[in-house]
């Protein structure tokens, strides 16, 4: 059986158990069609697959080359593109080939890019508090109206509450919900529809209204997430290399850097040292308690925590599986790029 | 002739005539063997043609994938991992096969590493200041015995000054230069050889000492580096679409995001608005005077500029080449990962 030091570094190594634990406390917590896995956190058909052995069978993602992934994989049996595009005409053969597609629109253009790609059904997004996309609750009814006069069909609506993932205090953030959530169900009084599409990692279980829930990130935890008291533990870390260590023990270098771990969210951690600096092939490290000497020996593995999934899984080609040491499964991440 | 509308957004792009500009004025002040180009800015074959078109034929590689890919693309005539790794055996075969590599180290592992890979050559990596990579100027000596014991070809020495890249005051950054290329100098009359590698797009021209300067932004050039007094101009941008604009015209959202370009140096910036929030996969623009209005359409496309390049290309799959608007060139970011 291989090793982690059979693997070229840096790379994204998953926790099994870890991450099959964080499965099973979704399906306990959100089963089947409660959950629609965002496909975005992970951008791999192979973690696809598993999901829907777990019963998840509807999934959403962010991007055209996602959906296209997605369907050539077997996965089109009601697929959402959980994001708005004007690009969707490249979909329309696959509409045409029989992929159970629904769109996100907003606006009369991407109603009228939907409609001219062949799709059908659409869920109007609706800004429920975070600056990006959704119409206004003012633009629904409008937005309805040309939607069904271009002879679409109107699933429902969606609106993500991503403003209050990170909310630390859940009773704060059950409130904020409520908010949110208030906004998006007068949206759906006037839209209709069997579907209200909404939350994230960080809501899962306190969105009441949503009929599903946008979630992929649980799997592994960004560590960000650590800080708010959710069920899930981080399975996901990069594995990098000590290749360089000063005379005095007092700075180690690793090679993992910003090409191989996202800093939206702040540096990457480490139990053994502080990471200090990042560049963009290796990170700095220094030890905890400033003047002491770092236990780290050049050749060493490190596993550095991850602060933000999504974006670091998407530098990678590859996740490795791995228990007790022993990497057991290589998952490609082929959905990557656009 | 393919125009930008013709590709799925986002992507990067490429004024061809600025990136030949930037060329030409590298050209003019380092011509052939004084400057290594670095691929790691770039990690394209395609570019690596165009560099050696223009001269240059001898390159500086940051991963052992970027070396295999340069070698097997026949760049592999003085070729130049410029950086330590453990994990070079993998490159035994290239060598063998009658690639002419050489390998910067610091350490005795990573000396008996190259070694027992069959390298010949090797650097004598140096910390000149920036604190990462290199051995203390006091552990010179005995990496060099050590790795003439073994046998190696000791080339010569490499110091990157990468903690003055920034420095604004040009009078400052060269001063820096100076003290850091002092301890380089004294390293090299320690190890001999023809080599003192160094310098990178800041200090290309201030760098005195250095026999090759190792620099490959200069091509594109990250926006960070606009602050600075270089002879070179921003080639490359981000080109998205806008996807979403809120009902005030007060708020556009643009479907590129930290999956397409790195944060490490702060948030893109753009002509048209101020980029305030960026996510996964988008970016919310604010007018540029809070309370005006943005003049963004829904499906218009704009053009991010790029904090820094080198990240920014390694998320990438594909660098468009544009002259007058059109699409003249689809290079191929063929050596990414690891």
């Amino acid at each position: 059986m291989r090793k982690l030091t059979d693997f070229r570094t840096p790379f994204l190594a998953i926790e099994l158990d870890t991450f099959y634990k964080n499965l099973e406390r979704m399906q306990a917590i959100k089963p089947g069609l409660m959950l629609r896995p965002h496909v975005k956190a992970f951008k791999s058909t192979s973690i696809a697959s598993i999901l829907e052995q777990a019963g998840y069978s509807k999934f959403c993602c962010a991007t055209i080359r996602e959906i296209e992934g997605m369907i050539t994989a077997g996965f089109g049996d009601d697929l959402l593109l959980a994001n708005e595009s004007l690009d969707v005409s490249g979909l329309s053969s696959v509409v045409e080939q029989g992929a159970d597609l629904t769109v996100a629109v907003d606006s009369i253009e991407t109603i009228d890019a939907a409609c001219e790609a062949g799709i059908r059904r659409v869920l109007i997004d609706v800004n429920v508090g975070l600056p990006r996309c959704g119409c206004d609750i003012t633009e629904v009814e409008h937005l309805c109206s040309h939607a069904k006069r271009k002879g679409l069909d109107i699933r429902g609506v969606m609106g993500y509450e991503g403003h209050l993932m990170f909310t630390k205090d859940r009773s704060q953030r059950e409130k904020g919900v409520r908010k949110a959530m208030h906004v998006l169900g007068t949206a759906h009084s006037i839209t209709g529809g069997d579907i209200i599409s909404a939350g994230g990692t960080g809501t899962f279980d306190l969105n009441e209204l949503a009929t599903e829930i946008q979630a992929g990130s649980f799997l592994f935890m960004d560590s960000r997430y650590g800080t708010l008291d959710l069920p899930f533990e981080e399975s996901l870390s990069i594995v990098s290399t000590i290749i360089s260590k000063d005379l005095n023990k007092g700075r180690a270098v690793c090679d993992a850097g910003v090409k191989s771990f996202s800093m939206d969210y702040g540096k990457p951690s480490f139990k053994g040292g502080v990471v200090e600096f990042c560049s963009d092939e290796h990170a700095t490290i220094r030890p905890v308690e400033p003047e002491s000497e770092l236990e780290l020996k050049v050749g060493d593995l490190i596993k550095l925590r991850v602060p933000h999934v999504d974006p670091t899984i998407a530098k990678h080609p590859k996740l490795l599986g791995v228990k007790d040491g022993y990497v057991l499964e290589e998952w490609k991440v082929d959905l990557r790029d656009w």
